[in-house]
């Protein structure tokens, strides 16, 4: 007999992964409505020259790309900024700034590791239409209060800027035209160390001692203001660079406002993956994991794009977005959220044949109170109801019995004491509520 | 300039969109999971094998096929039922009856026409393990408590069994190979009318008098019983056609407990297109919808499919489950639902700009409050705020002056009255929830 499974690196979410899932999104999206983002969802698949505009030669072979039955080169998204980015070229009458949130899936062709699937879910809130640090603090701030909503506090925002980059890779002499070659490198400064890196920018034609220089760079550290300084007297004369450390400057004392300036360490070795980027740049690291789990990698990430909109037909439309890791998320958050096998309350069950549409008239009673309520739909024996419900983990079992029924009674049966009670059949849903 | 845009079929959701979605499958998730459904979701991509399986011809041309980068034969799913089916065999301990619901997309590559899309989405509820008619009363019931619940309380299901069906094709003289073919051509009659479907099943090999017995059978019409008897007495000796009338009987005899029964109109010429159907099949249909715009199309369906986990190299598992049509219901709902730009509550802006980063911090106070609650990041002049939150629809303005603030006050403004008036900052967020 063949085998028929999922796909490798994609996954079945099971009632157990769901219910765990869909609370954490729920804490997600609350946090991104409170700060006014609205929901907006566009298509899995779309045109093969949007998907491919601008996100790197290393995503780009990532993407799940085919040809549709009309002939069309096209692919699922691989990333929730783009289609974003897309939809507001393509609506340019949309109030300014547009902000808007997205939780959905999302496709990469990538191996398959702990962490990493080929179908994964992103949390992403962007802001189109300000070019402001106004606007980089916003989504910097909800990141970090989506997480802390999560139980996550203990993490670190790692800031750099794109321009401070360049400033920086210009000054050590990197060729314009090798500029992005020479951050996707450093990029991998965590999967490849500091060897590694400084061979592949060899490979790609720059000079060891420019190199050198630039890693020397980058690896300033030092307090946030500190650093900051320290770059600034080092890009002197760098009017990119400057801007940068300004707009830095700006997030920060904006971040102040909003009690999340805390969490914010400048970071000069942060580059960011994708070649949309423009500015500000960001990553969520946590100190620790709850679960005492050592991760590494970022958990959320983001930054601003303000070239990406015109790219795709539209005016220029300055935007920053920050992108939560789902995936990551629950696997930090594991074993620190309780988890169930059963959304369902209350299982109601004859205790004879003859009762039993009597049981979908109560269960339907629950039901309308938003109850979740489920009956036997088996026409099994009490016990093998009762172990049903014991496997399944519901709480709570109503026996019917004819003659209770006659007299007006249910019996309700606590699964975890084991206790039972008889109820008066009108007062069921209130001793439910106050039990639940 | 190129155009970007999304592809022939498929449509992005704007927030007025959007909103009303979200609010649409909240309702229905609410029901499903008062039912004691749990959720499950699984991956947008399967093998070609699993989707091709049992879908008959009509759907396998309708699917997104395509090789992923590893050669593997894969495809989009075109409904939530095959990887459900996939998904319980694939997992044998799951504790029966499994019931699951998803609210998820799928796609099939059909003629776009209005409330028809190449990317939809579908809301499903089904039970794995039973095979009683309480399943599938319990399936049925569940459709029609979610569409009152959205205020589709005109609605007619259509009830008929494919036992019935094969019984009646038996005696009309179909060839037992010939029976899939001669439903899949009744199944168009709304589209092709009675002499296209009589031309089809000619077309098929099958006698022009056998095919007028088979139409004559399927247009018995009358009161539910009344049918139930007349099929009766025509199929006697058919042992499938009598267990088909048995079963819906029974549906009928349970559905009445559900206080669902008077919904349900036997109607011998329900089909349903797909092939995995076995058993009680049925149609959900608005008999005048509520913008009174008629709709002839069914808003939603299902049916038991007692073959298909078994396919998936699962064990027996007899199954049944309804699925809603959820752009279909988004039509019908059309204009009868209320229309929101936004769900944003409260704007706060401030008079001058001294006191920006503190509009900043009355926010964060809202939004911990889960008061959704925006802020300009523009840095724009109060007018223009003003302005912006009109057009965006947002119903107060938190105006925060200097003077106003040192004495400890905020000027709290209703958009729709235009009222103003001044609030003590500690007040604020009392206020706001009173008046939202």
């Amino acid at each position: 007999m063949r085998e028929f499974k999922t796909l490798r690196g994609m996954r079945d979410f099971l009632p157990r992964d769901m219910i765990k899932r869909e609370r954490i999104l729920r804490i997600i999206r609350k946090i991104f409505e409170s700060y006014g983002f609205e929901p907006l969802e566009t298509p899995a698949i779309e045109y093969w020259e949007v998907l491919s505009r601008k996100c790197g030669e290393e995503v780009k072979k990532q993407i799940f790309k085919f040809k549709d039955k009309g002939g069309r080169d096209v692919g699922l998204r691989f990333d929730l900024t783009v289609p974003f980015a897309r939809v507001v070229a393509q609506n340019p009458y949309l109030p300014k700034p547009f902000k808007r949130y997205c939780i959905s899936r999302v496709w990469r062709y990538e191996r398959p590791q702990t962490g990493r699937y080929r179908e994964f879910w992103q949390a992403d809130a962007d802001i189109a239409g300000s070019p402001l640090p106004d606007a980089d603090a916003e989504v910097i701030a909800v990141g970090v209060d989506a997480l802390k909503a999560l139980g996550l506090d203990n993490i670190e925002v790692r800031l750099n800027n794109r321009k401070i980059l360049e400033g920086m890779a210009v000054k050590a002499g990197v060729p314009g035209d090798k500029i992005l070659d020479a951050f996707r490198s450093i990029d991998k400064l965590d999967k490849i160390g500091l060897e590694g890196v400084l061979e592949e920018l060899s490979s790609k034609g720059i000079p060891k001692e420019v190199s050198e220089k630039l890693l020397e760079f980058i690896s300033i550290s030092g307090e946030n203001m500190e650093v900051l300084e320290r770059v600034r007297s080092l890009l002197r004369g760098s009017k990119v660079g400057e801007e940068g450390i300004n707009e830095l400057i700006s997030i920060l004392d904006i971040l102040e406002a909003y009690d999340a300036r805390k969490y914010v360490k400048i970071d000069l070795s942060i580059v960011r993956g994708l070649d949309y980027y423009t500015g500000p740049i960001f990553e969520y690291v946590l100190k620790e994991s709850p679960s005492g789990k050592q991760f590494r990698l970022a958990i959320a990430g983001g930054g601003r794009y303000d070239n990406l909109i015109e790219l795709y037909g539209g005016p220029h439309v300055p935007a920053t977005g920050v992108s939560l890791g789902v995936e990551r998320i629950m696997e930090v958050l594991e074993g620190s959220i309780s988890e169930e096998e059963t959304l369902t309350k209350v299982y109601v069950v004859p205790a004879k044949e003859e009762v039993r549409l009597e049981t979908i008239k109560i269960a339907q009673k629950l039901r309308r109170e938003n109850i979740p309520t489920d009956v036997d739909l088996m026409r099994r024996k009490l016990d093998k109801s009762l172990e049903y419900a014991d496997k399944k983990g519901i709480p709570y079992v109503i026996i019917v019995g004819p003659r209770d029924l006659k007299e007006g009674f249910i019996v309700l049966r606590d699964m975890k004491t084991r206790l039972q009670e008889k109820i008066e059949v009108p007062k069921v849903i209130e001793v439910i509520k106050e039990k639940l």
